[in-house]
């Protein structure tokens, strides 16, 4: 491999020649060779943002000059684009702050606004990845915020349209489904009945619920650390620069970024994070009862609860023909374990600061992102391969309905509660029907037993 | 032990002849001998208080009489006053609706209306602990309400004021302390400066933040499953029950209850209380970074950091004198520890219903309320016994402030990065002060370093 | 209250008269008002067992009189015999090491001892709390080991039985439903067939496996810190005496005891307590999968999968009769969800420790021996009150096996995979049988479906 | 795009021209776009080893023709080597049995083989992919195999060494530092002294246990699902084929393999794997302990412990010079977190089998996996950067050890316990030295406070 050589203050580096890359990424390379998780796209556009962001207030504020900090920008959009990912070649097991990511993102800014203007690679100048790109900023708060701007993006762009798009599709089948009344199951027990629209405007409302409270942990993420610096003092940065760099940020995305209120809490507390994983992983908990739902009442087809029908995506087993499994299912619970283990390594990292500065930035970065990123494909997949095919299987909805013994409830007025239950355990014991053994005990008669036992009259509030 | 003969549709039962119970939490006793942990007082409260608002609503509604919900809310205020709680034996290893917990309090609050009215204990009349006590509720609405409304009381009640009184100890702290420059750190190495009185105002930003939490976690608890029923349709409640019985125990506890719009959501999911963990652990987070910080910062006295003085609570080793101990920090972070795993209880309880309920609640309801008991008792105990006790060791701080080798930073515009770097390496490998080093490189003269370097310049945004 | 005068190095504390303890539980007490959550019985039991062991061994060391080391055996074994429980009253939350209850064991024993010996509560002698019961002892090698003791024997003694009954149970089920055969369900859907007995020798199985990973487990809690004292070099202790009193606690307790190999570790570290945990959250993962299948093979009655009958153990909703629910399974699952949390919460605590002592271990402690009574009362419970009384439905059995598709596997050999698999298809679209289709077809006569088409011979290994 | 058109039981399927996969692989591609995780390399090699195994065990047993069984073999052999990884493109979040995994593998080798027999893909013939290559196999047999074989393989491969490396290391500092009297610290305070060896030895002995538990932990890995087919009958399978294909797994790998003594277990369980993850979470606490106090002792250099110095690999802060952060400790601590993580995502995973099989198994492979490679990776990272150039700082560590008040502790036998207090605690108020003041108060002359003050008589056994 042919190399060129770098300086950094601990002496010589040899580089890759064609990296985009400098010393700083060259050493991490070399010391941290552990796993192959690498920072994801989100993150890495979210860096781009923050340095795009950062050379514009700079400007704006007259603490870098107005040509570089165009070269700067228009280099930081290819790397947001997502023109440069190749050149982000760290680890998440870094440096806990996340310097050697930042540093990465520096210098390959750097590299390509030199290369527009004519200079190799490495030359540092006239953009240097130090004193213009990185310029008024540290690591301790640049990296914390390029967490919060990519996820807050990936929440707005990709979680909550997808959460909503399967929120849309399943409050449609509630609509269609709202006349069909089915066995109601608590304790995994027949019980009283209700509607299969009732049932999944359940699911419904949990995805309402869910909607907002990802908003609610916007609110804490869209409070950025950029101006604290290396201590959260703003040491080297310009008085006005936290707060407009926080406007840039907020102009450039559309969404409600400001500057945090105290830059301390800032660098040395993730809490925004670990509160946005507990709301991912509250949706996480909501998915897996619709996903479970779905797929206990599709179980069978003959030997499980066959209420439902679910799209047949791929062929089952290859020795058992016209099996199908609810694998979208599968693949949503999995998400779904995965989702709360992050959430405790979030929780272990968010709770790990220690005086100034947070050192598990990578590791929350990692778990909060691919958190966002599983659920919001999930439910997409689940959406698309699953839940817009939801069939209701009404004969057998039909058979469970009639065959229930609950549905004596509805004798309870009319014969007394205690003859009631004698009816459901003669007719559990004797596997006939409720009306059968009402009729043969001379309770009721078979026009009385149909006007009194109507399912459909059960499903809502009244007072016998 | 003396007996009296209970009976229930499974038969007769013995039940202890004082025991205000029944039959059927005389069985749950005899079938759950597991482990000692009962559904703790604020659950049994907001259980008395769900029976009171549903005695009074059923009234207003004309579905019992008056004279008897009269009697029922008289013994339902005894029962939130704890007059009774120890004929509440039940652990929480049991049903997994709290359907026996349930009809505990059904039956205490029958017998205690009765026996007021002359009538023998097990008589259930006047007052039946179903027909009248548990009118117009299932276990599955009634139990989960209790959840809700025992958090939300105790949340309101204890947890707010204790995280707020710890907030204003600090804030008064960070008021005291901000003259004090000291040496800041990051990846627990020295870095550059920032008075004590910033660093104590993250802290406080911190708990602000988590009182904010707490409010957004609260507007799900204040959802009530009351009026669900058995599986969410209502049946068997007056149509304007659920909204009525939301209002009265809104009217009783003062606190924004208002009955859930989906019933289906509310006795199937238990979303807003794994929400509400996850605020906790949140909060658990910040706790963790805040006593930690004041452990280190307090460790030594000789051997450590030692820049902070803890009150000496009770005596060190019996065979080291003096030595005194950061427990009250010690206690805090076991209780985080305990918190993060109750959320991780909480997420795999809230995430596990099944059709139309959830049948974790008696697990979820112990560690939800626990979370919030430790929480509020350890920051009213670190409050007390720590926080307003804290004092600065301004002789240490001021030794490392100017020990430290980052001052070296203010030095930069004057004598350039490579010189500074120069300086500050020296310092370091000769063992000297960088005063010492830099005038006698001939780089400043002592007057001048005096001038520039002065940390308290370096606390605040600037542009060198 | 009556209070006496207690002295120590921090000066006057006023302790109730009839107080077994002295000034720095008393202290603590005052300090620590977090939680109702006392230390459990067998760390209680432990504790004592440690203070006689330690007084055998250092009266056979010469370290203490005669006299006075039979004087703190008896009153160490009234503590271990709960004689004295009520003396405990200290929460889990105080100092990380545990001082304070190790200090409350030492007191309550020298004052047992002492007012035998005709001398007042408080006296300090003849015993001195810390010269005699805590001699040659530490809290931090003394703490830890009545963690391990408290461990180990609660796993012999209640959770190995406890398991074993419940595996001895299942074996029994198991050979007793080795001739029914059964639909198999993989993916919740229908698959080929197996028997009843060979679906309960997976659960006996893993219980098998779970009894060894105790044993594997156990391995680590029999080493013992003792002797380590204050930080691992064994200070002020007989250089023979952390053999010896690990031998003693063998003897005294059966266990196979050794003193640790590294009493630095054995201090710093609670691997042991951690991997013990992993053991137990294991189990957990093994009761959830059995207690899973219970409760859904048990669904319905009428409209779930109903193939197994379980004990009716108490009435159902008093709305709807012959409601019959799997509380034992919810009990069970419950469980496990809470062992689950607790290991996380070990997880954090063990991994926290610095330098010379994990300071968390009162809360590893609560939550590990918590995690070993509650598995072990479930298992008992879930045996006794539904494992024993498990009964086959036959006939729902019966019908599921022969209704299902999956059979038509059978046919591949006769009529091809093909033709099989049309066969399958017609059934399922057309809601006809096997038999039907494949004979209306003319693919095979009802006497040729009848010899090839045989679940038995479909359940054990064989090449088509 | 080029395509060929594939056919299976549901139909035509476009797949690229030149993929080696077929039409199952291709749906799985087209419904499960959920993240960008794929099954990890060891997995890819250990389903080659599978299919191996299986070819060689169906051509002993003659369930396939000899020459097309050594074509698998062949390609297989390729699949192991990663010659073709590109070719399995699927996703973690698909079915959760791995069956389109599985397929894929089936798929692969099928055309690999067909190929070099002069067919072109997608020809499936002469080895077809389910005829020959899966036969006697399910993947409810063979995905399950594959991880127990691909943990196995890593544990033995690479986390086994790596922590015998670091254990090395740290055994020889501890030696090297034998003589190295330094000041203990528990609760982070000053206590009595002990050699940097004996606090190094501590290390040595965690990662000793932890060694020890991976063994115990591969006990269970070493029993293979593989015969137990579908649902654990061994339907389709020769009698003989299940132990001889463990028995080839054992030859080809060198471990120490056996078929799984009941089968339904392991189709149903993976409690083997939950309680690997139980052994790494051990690691993962130990190591984390290591960590901590290396970074903590090498905290500074000015204003921290600085006791330790640790390799300087990459530069510090731009604006602070001379900065060098604990980076290997801080990458350790994050993977810490993150196996902490994956180890709830595997018990909520591994808890959730129903009836005859567990649907969890791409994410606990995933999981388990990383949790491996990154412990491994993170050993061999942390050893070579860091743990190899730990050197002590002798100046700070004796400053530290005579600044010490604990020493005090040497003088109770010869001033007693309460002059000895005296000491101590006015040498801490007025901020003297113990001899100094010693002598001041006339207890001891200089000569004998040195005679008696001999730490290096503090670190071990002893009874003054």
């Amino acid at each position: 491999m042919q190399t060129r050589i770098e300086h950094d203050t601990m002496g010589e580096v040899e580089v890759p020649s064609e990296a985009m890359w400098g010393a700083q990424t060259q050493r991490s390379l070399q010391n941290f060779k552990i796993g192959a998780e690498r920072l994801p796209r989100p993150m890495i556009r979210a860096m781009g943002l923050v340095k795009k962001a950062a050379a514009l207030t700079n400007a704006e504020l007259n603490q870098i000059p107005q040509d570089l900090a165009q070269y700067i920008v228009g280099a930081a959009e290819e790397v947001m684009a997502g023109q440069w990912d190749s050149q982000f070649p760290l680890v998440v097991w870094q440096t806990g702050s996340g310097t050697q990511s930042n540093m990465n993102c520096n210098e390959v800014i750097a590299n390509i606004a030199n290369q527009k203007l004519g200079n190799p690679l490495g030359s540092q100048k006239p953009v240097h990845p130090n004193d213009h790109v990185n310029r008024a900023q540290s690591t301790n708060d640049s990296f914390p915020t390029a967490i919060h701007v990519a996820a807050s993006l990936q929440i707005n762009e990709l979680l909550i349209p997808a959460v909503t798009q399967l929120r849309n599709t399943l409050q449609a089948k509630s609509e269609e489904f709202a006349d069909i009344v089915k066995i109601g199951r608590t304790h995994l027990q027949d019980a009283t009945p209700l509607t299969l629209g009732q049932e999944f405007s359940g699911y419904v409302s949990q995805l309402d619920h869910g909607l907002k409270r990802l908003h609610q942990a916007l609110e804490g993420l869209y409070e950025l650390p950029l101006g604290g610096t290396a201590v959260g003092t703003g040491l080297n940065a310009h008085p006005d620069y936290a707060v407009k760099a926080a406007e840039q940020l907020a102009s450039l995305t559309g969404l409600a970024f400001v500057t945090a209120p105290n830059k301390f809490e800032a660098l040395a507390g993730r809490d925004a994070a670990v509160f946005a994983s507990g709301a991912l992983k509250t949706l996480a908990a909501s998915l897996n009862k619709i996903a479970n739902d779905v797929r206990w009442l599709a179980s069978g087809p003959r030997c499980g609860f066959g209420e439902l029908r679910i799209p047949e995506n791929e062929p089952g087993s290859s020795i058992m023909p016209g099996k199908v499994n609810p694998t979208q299912s599968e693949a949503m619970t999995m998400v779904v374990a995965q989702v709360m283990g992050n959430d405790t390594t979030i929780n272990i990292a968010g709770a790990s600061g220690n005086f100034e500065l947070n050192v598990f930035m990578p590791v929350i970065a990692f778990n909060l992102l691919q958190s966002i990123q599983l659920l919001g494909d999930a439910c997409n997949s689940f959406n698309d391969h699953c839940a817009v095919g939801i069939e209701p299987n009404r004969e057998k909805i039909d058979h469970f309905l009639h065959d229930s013994l609950m549905l004596v409830t509805a004798l309870n007025p009319v014969i007394g509660y205690e003859n009631a239950a004698k009816v459901a355990k003669a007719a559990y014991k004797e596997g006939k029907t409720l009306k059968q053994v009402a009729v043969e005990l001379g309770l009721v008669t078979e026009q009385q037993f149909d006007e009194v036992v109507r399912p459909e009259q059960m499903v809502s509030p009244n007072t016998q």
